[in-house]
């Protein structure tokens, strides 16, 4: 690499617009309801080539959006959730591939989700908004590819629910896709990944300013979304990278201070992604996203991991990390071993990492050689 | 063993009384604040020898309480928490043992807690009541300990919180302890289990029915406490066993529902254990009880994990088990290399186990020799 491309590289993607598409037609949904009319937020990173050939689709997790890269303004202070992923040289090359990233549906950051306006009533869905899964997710993400003329995904890629995503579709549209990235991930949710779902679920909603999901005049409930999201959190960190980052270390003293407050560095943490989560996510969204992936069950939609694995067309790449214990190595080999038994194409690395669930958006050297040679492989 | 000593052993300890002492004379706290009067409950089994040789402690955990073995009545449906390992014949053999168990101090069965009545005021303490520490609980049980007439204790025995009391016990008051058997415990809270606790405290406190820790005259903050609740049931199981008893399975239906409701069977244990422990415990007891826990750190308080060590007397016999992720065999391990290195007898075991940290309390039939081999070889 001459220092000229380091360079660039470090520029990353510059700056980015948010787009929009919105159709009128309903979506017809798992649960047999439909939505409409229908609008997907999304951006794209680099040019499509002419035969169309070189576009990438990036599936966020959870609290993700579709600002996976870049910066929306030169002043502004953060770039996207994938960024030092994302960029000239980087592991998705915008020298050579077209990447695009939606916010998916039931989200909060300009996709139509349940505090979009229901256009019969005027007013927010709030909990009227019908239940939604992954495969609808992907559905709608179709006639996103649909309408910027792309027919063939070189490939989908996500981790944790992005994972979700990318799985749904390497075997709902096998056709459509030469190669899928499936980072720390899973073919269906565990028990215990519902448990914790369920609980910050319930937390929410038991928060008196849920109000049944209409709170969108009123405060919304900050609490319950608040409790939802620690728990999150403590599940994306290993315990050594709370061991290390944090200690039993008191934030503001060095003695005990004898109250039920917090006090501990490790509470501090908690209690300010709590709060900075509030200010950027919708509580009524992350039920509805948390429940899509508590229904994701690929092997029992085809009625076994080797039948839904059997449906996949083109090359896999799995990358599970050691000290993930939410979406543990074991779910990533799972998949490797069902495709291997089915003769596709794949790869799986475990890396090894202090860094938990997170590791898939922290640890960006080690994957991105892995990535960028795949990618290679496929163009 | 004969027919007749099994017949016996399956009676286990049978009838109990659950008796109390109180004290006017204040405790000082480590806080540095006073409490009293004070009142502990507490059960025993079995009977004291003429030389006050054979007590043993029994010490709970969190939602634990004085009642360890036996019945309060004939028609009592429910044993004590640790029936199965208390009896004529099993581990803590009452033929052979007097076994004490109290309620801790800060508790809200029978011993002086926050909803305890405030003598000053006449009213319950509520959030008023001092924050306690492990070493306040454990000097609250000295003094029960003094009033039975019992110099030495052959065993102090618990685990997870239990094992706290046990390992204070054996350095604060190494003289008094020939034995200690520590449970699924550690040395010091981790930051991952202070984190854990936190946000059940949060999600206490930030229920409006918790109004400032005076509830009593009101509604309690069920909702709250659930919660705390719920996490904590999470962090005491395996992702095995959650798979093994509940998999994706739905509790009433075949098809998903489609909807914001619980509806896995893993939603429905959860929600029953959040249920079930708003019926017989305190909020307050848990935020008191969960903040001594967090506290915790025994090498802090003598410089090193070497340095505390150092101090104990007697013998150790320490358990844990592969499957517990809250109280990993790292911690027990760590305790029984340093007592090692100070020349101190111990035996540790980690036991093979899917019950998670549970199996302390659930995995008798692994635990009774080596706990009844330990206590034979004090004797």
């Amino acid at each position: 690499m001459t220092a000229a491309r380091l360079e660039r590289a470090y520029e990353g993607v510059g700056i980015v617009q948010r787009q929009y598409l919105t159709w009128t037609e309903p979506l017809e949904l798992e649960s047999g309801q439909s939505l409409g009319p229908l609008t997907l937020t999304y951006e794209t990173y680099g040019r499509l080539n002419g035969e169309g050939s070189n576009a990438i689709l990036l599936l966020h997790a959870l609290s993700g959006d579709a600002h996976a890269a870049g910066r929306h303004s030169p002043n502004d202070r953060k770039v996207g959730w994938w960024d030092a992923m994302v960029g000239p040289g980087r592991a998705f090359d915008t020298d050579r591939y077209f990447v695009i990233c939606s916010n998916v549906l039931g989200g909060c950051m300009g996709s139509t989700g349940p505090s979009s306006r229901d256009p019969r009533s005027g007013q927010p869905y709030g909990a009227r908004f019908p239940v939604i899964t992954i495969g609808d997710m992907v559905r709608a993400q179709v006639r996103l590819i649909d309408a910027l003329g792309i027919k063939h995904l070189l490939a989908v890629a996500g981790g944790s629910m992005g994972g979700f995503q990318a799985l749904e579709w390497a075997t709902a549209y096998p056709e459509r896709v030469a190669g899928s990235l499936l980072l720390a991930t899973a073919a269906r949710s565990s028990p215990q990944t519902i448990a914790w779902n369920s609980i910050g679920r319930r937390s929410i909603m038991r928060d008196p300013r849920w109000r049944g999901g209409d709170y969108y005049d009123h405060e919304p409930p900050c609490d319950g979304l608040a409790i939802a999201r620690m728990i999150g959190h403590v599940t994306y960190l290993s315990e050594q990278t709370i061991e290390r980052k944090f200690g039993r270390r008191l934030q503001a003293t060095t003695e005990p201070a004898f109250s039920l407050e917090q006090e501990f560095a490790v509470e501090s943490y908690l209690d300010y992604q709590g709060e900075s989560f509030n200010a950027r996510f919708d509580a009524n969204s992350y039920l509805y996203i948390t429940k899509a992936m508590d229904y994701w069950d690929l092997p029992a939609r085809y009625g076994s991991l080797d039948a839904a694995m059997a449906r996949v067309h083109g090359r896999t790449l799995l990358i599970s990390f050691d000290s993930d214990w939410l979406y543990p190595s074991a779910e990533s080999q799972a998949i490797a071993d069902a495709l291997t038994r089915q003769h596709r194409p794949v790869e799986y690395a475990e890396l090894s990492s202090p860094a938990g669930h997170d590791a898939f958006l922290t640890d960006i050297d080690a994957q991105q050689g892995l990535i960028g040679d795949f990618l290679a492989t496929l163009a």
